[in-house]
């Protein structure tokens, strides 16, 4: 055996001796305001509205344990193995019967598995924006869809919802917009159904309308639909790929109807743009794990599945209500969206207050939630704060609602008395470090 | 419940209605040869000496399946949920422990768990590369990074080898070149141990010179390191990064050390790389599964690993050996290298002969291998192939050789007869199709 050496180098002139290196998207890469808050979340005292963590006690851990024990026992040799880039024959097929639920008639041979949906929607940035690039997202949008887009360089028009979702008039007026500056946007970035963050369903009238101008446009739509299947009273409403097979490409996750941590997601897209995404997935993870491929596999082959997603609509309904009756009872001065399904509630807190500036005083309260401005490429929000209901009890929702009427009662003390509510030092926990796991 | 519409729509013009879309990288994107060949390695009748699979059936799959139950059972609700875009504290301490065996002192902060270690190069090629820089890579070079830098839009410059790896002389001469173009490459990637696909391994006096090289150039070395535990006999050799804290990013893989199906790899890299390099992965998957990265840690903590990668390298040294000598007895008029370590052997066939042009009539005659060229971003290496020799058993592999000798001999018939050996129609089965899984 050889040794290891490690001989005495010189003193570093830079903090950073690779500033030099870097290639340019990296200017567009900074924390995110979602990664810090995992770490919040993660501390008992805090009641943190912040994170969007299913609530994993609902699941049958014992009857899991014995299927997983069972996929390494019996199928341990394909599921430890490397294989295909685009994910196994047999979860694709089921992949298909999970997007049949809101009528969309697919071939699995054009689903490509993928690390979550996260990646699904990095890859379809991979093969379609080129630097500079103008993509349309709601306003606001998914953090995650900003950041992967600010990673390619791409630039981020918002357009405008309400109560029904994306509306068709600001689509319609973005677009010419563009169009008089010489501008095709690559994609409209939408999620449709339960809306993260703003908590808002795209209404049913809307969605061949919002096609239309898309193909008028000639705009292909990148559908994301995590929550689809979280309807509180069941309901389903139309996906958007079921009303156009070739000018939408459609992202699904087991991330909420069964398990985050296995990390299982999919992209629909039509044949041409599949093999593109399945040669882009392949240069990024050669292929995805099989075996938690053929965990979710057996799980939906041998589970009640869909009465597990009727347990878990059923929990963050009953959340949602004491959320809601909660915002009633203590925020008198704010207005809150109503959502149907999902896991989330969008809140704008009166003039005057800034939710960015008050997170550190009102973590100090022991409650958290992500600021507005997190879900805009153009630093809106200020007034805006997703709070999140997925995760904790309805007590402690209860609870840190009460809390959040305490730091902003606070907050608009401040404001009466200075004009101004900017940051300021506080003792006590802090913002989170991006680095704790 | 609402009910899918499927409109009717007007027949497409083009084959791909979004070829204007595409970004400028999908230009790069092509389908590489290694992932049509995994079609081939599972039909039972082939003798694949093509895919690199690790040889599965030497894991205890009866003690990993108590052991994955256990992990639902008892950490489900961790293991389960989203998790640090980082990945786990405890696997990173692990990773520290298994990066030491080869000389490396490295703390779990600069580490980063990635989706197998060919998301840690993407991750790297995507913070460090804009269109048209220059990488340097060894001739020939793993194939998934020419896939992932192209994917890039990166140029790659090789780097010749010899029986003792990358030669000084040559990246001297590459990186005088490229300097008298003005031209600085972006890092070398390099595969120091068990060179996939050469075999060959960086000799020790040759290590610090590489270095040396690359630090007076001011050129960044990112070390590929799957293989490195595999030496036949037990022998490890120090790691570049063990040598360079500064200047090298490594990455690992549990890949051939444990099971590749649960894609678990990492990079290690100085800490403000590895800042971006977390940013980067969280625009990509949000984190890394959970579930894959405590099934690792519980097997590393309860399972005696490093027994299970002293058995996996006697069944690779036993197939070595059959390898070379089957080499030995049947293709007197070829050359080959002779691997210390790893999965690969590297073959030089007789002048006039073309590996990409005879895989038809291989896979015909029932064997299959790499064609050299997937191995260069230049088109080199039609005289090469690669050979593997960690899946099929000894007896299989002496058996393959015979057939690739059988090919060979046909061709070179051919070759005297017509005076060159072109593709040309074969019955019975032909090269696979991209798209089985």
């Amino acid at each position: 055996m050889t040794q290891a050496q490690q001989p005495e180098r010189a003193p570093q002139r830079s903090l950073d001796p690779h500033l030099h290196r870097y290639a340019r998207r990296t200017a567009g890469m900074t924390a995110s305001q979602i990664r810090a808050l995992f770490a919040v979340a993660s501390r008992p005292e805090v009641v943190s509205l912040a994170g969007g963590m299913p609530y994993l006690p609902a699941l049958p851990m014992e009857s899991l344990a014995e299927e997983v024990a069972r996929v390494v026992d019996s199928e341990g040799l394909t599921a430890l193995q490397y294989g295909s880039a685009q994910g196994t024959v047999e979860l694709r097929e089921q992949i298909c019967e999970v997007m049949a639920l809101e009528g969309i008639s697919a071939h699995p041979d054009d689903v490509t598995v993928t690390v979550g949906s996260q990646m699904a929607l990095d890859m379809v940035t991979r093969i379609f924006c080129d630097p500079d690039d103008v993509v349309l997202a709601e306003a606001p949008s998914y953090v995650g869809a900003l950041t992967t887009f600010a990673s390619y360089q791409a630039q981020v028009v918002h357009v405008a919802m309400d109560d029904d979702g994306l509306v068709p008039a600001a689509l319609r007026a973005a677009l010419g917009s563009l169009r008089a500056q010489g501008r095709t946007p690559k994609f409209l970035y939408t999620v449709p159904n339960f809306h993260n963050p703003a908590g808002v369903t795209l209404a049913v009238p809307r969605r061949a309308e919002i096609l239309e101008i898309c193909a008028e446009h000639d705009v292909l739509v990148i559908e994301d639909n995590p929550y689809g299947l979280l309807g509180f009273e069941g309901q389903t409403y139309p996906a958007l790929r079921a009303c156009d097979p070739v000018n939408v490409v459609y992202l699904g996750s087991f991330s909420k109807t069964f398990a985050p941590g296995l990390r299982v997601g999919w992209a629909l897209a039509p044949h041409a743009v599949r093999e593109k995404l399945v040669l882009a997935a392949e240069s990024a993870t050669l292929c995805p794990p099989a075996f938690t491929q053929t965990v979710v596999s057996r799980y939906l082959a041998t589970h009640d599945w869909k009465g597990q997603i009727k347990t878990y609509r059923e929990a963050y309904r009953e959340r949602r209500d004491a959320m809601l009756d909660a915002l009633e009872h203590y925020l008198p001065g704010c207005t809150w969206t109503h959502p149907a399904g999902g896991f989330y509630v969008w809140l704008t807190v009166p003039e005057g207050l800034d939710t960015k500036a008050m997170l550190p005083r009102a973590v100090t309260q022991r409650v958290a939630y992500v600021p507005g401005t997190a879900f805009y490429a153009d630093s809106l929000g200020s007034r805006q704060m997703r709070l999140s209901f997925c995760y904790p009890t309805a007590e402690r929702i209860t609870e840190g609602v009460r809390r959040l009427a305490a730091v902003l009662d606070g907050e608009t003390e401040l404001l009466a008395t200075f004009g101004s509510v900017g940051p300021r030092a506080v003792s006590g926990p802090q913002a989170p470090s991006p680095d704790t796991a």
